[in-house]
């Protein structure tokens, strides 16, 4: 282990670790993006072999959160990185643990995607789902691009629309419990329906996350647990 | 910042804060644990004065999470552990947003419970839930054990109930299912129950989770998605 801090090489070091990782965590989150808008369409249009390669390549997040989190302890250990820089090896640490999550609810939302039969659904549905998948997706380009810009007033942007995520997510919620009670052959589906759709909300709560740990590194303040209002007032207040 | 590595000193100053910080640590899973044992019971008993309790306390336990990450990335700025000590804030860090999950999965049977007439539903589905609710109680004050005493064994004896809750789960699924499919009036009732099996399930999820950051910091492998063979293999390979 190299503890030395002689301090240009150490640091120009670290800059080239943090450039690797930064650019695995950008190339974990385009594969997450992916996963997400692949399992959507599978969902959607009933299509059991896209549901299926979504599923398989699950691993593949999941081996990339562990190689990003192992080459964040090593910098840590060798580089022994000051405060800003460390806030950036923490930002990354959190950060690849909420992309593999989404990549676990994609996954989710593959799964019921590969045992579905959706021509028994009424169409509107379909058309709810698209909706609040595309305010997801939306939220995740948002959430890597402030990320990789370091950009807090973008992510604070990404942050609010997790709102519209949540309320897309009451209506599905409100009209699956209509039709269970409309029929109940409907039944099964709507429970697999109401997974698919909490999925997607988790999906906007993990990228409203990515959002806070950007802003924690920039603004260096955590701000997890903060709500709306508190959360604008530390991105504005300069 | 004081960034002196006078080895002694720093050591033993390492050391008083590493204790405080697993103090904390222990103080927060107690608190999370009782957070979970207030809401079940909350949620069996229709006991709707309880559960409001056990959601105006999870602000406390967002609280702790943020104070005690802020107490890790100090004691890496100011200490730079070397590798072993590394781990050990590594794990804190990552314990401690487990146990906040499981703080919100209280929080979420708790407001099921809130709004719960519990009086409509079958005797035989709360014995169910019972002991599910066991299942990941002993779980969690397992994790926490095996934290405190940094075991690597026990850990892995407590990783591996998870597969119990899993089963439980599956069990609850399968018989709200039934009782919908039996009486259309069950609906809005079952999904509330399926909600709250979901929740308990996510928690042992995340004390599986808190096993696994254990077994990483007494054995120095990232053991995160490895089943339950692979992980038996790394904690008695010494």
């Amino acid at each position: 282990m190299n503890n030395q801090r002689v301090d240009g090489h150490t640091s120009q070091a670290y800059d080239a670790e943090m450039n690797e990782i930064v650019n695995d965590v950008l190339a974990m989150g385009e594969l997450v993006i992916q996963q997400v808008e692949r399992a959507l369409n599978a969902f959607i249009n009933a299509d059991v072999a896209l549901a299926q390669e979504v599923i398989s390549a699950d691993t593949s997040i999941n081996d990339m959160e562990v190689e990003i989190d192992d080459k964040c302890v090593q910098v840590l250990v060798k580089r022994q990185p000051a405060a800003g820089d460390l806030r950036a090896v923490i930002a990354v640490i959190k950060t690849i643990k909420d992309l593999e999550r989404i990549g676990d609810q994609a996954k989710r939302i593959a799964r019921m995607a590969a045992k579905s039969d959706n021509n028994v659904l009424p169409p509107k549905e379909f058309h709810e789902f698209a909706t609040m998948g595309g305010h997801v997706t939306q939220m995740l380009h948002g959430a890597m691009s402030a990320f990789r810009r370091m950009d807090a007033d973008e992510a604070l942007k990404v942050a609010l629309l997790d709102k519209q995520v949540d309320s897309d997510y009451e209506a599905i919620l409100r009209q699956n419990m209509t039709y269970m009670l409309e029929d109940p052959r409907n039944i099964t589906r709507m429970v697999e329906m109401t997974w698919v759709g909490r999925a997607i909300e988790r999906i906007g709560d993990h990228a409203r996350n990515v959002c806070e740990y950007t802003i924690y590194f920039v603004k260096g303040r955590n701000v997890r647990h903060t709500n709306d209002e508190e959360l604008q007032a530390i991105v504005r207040d300069n």
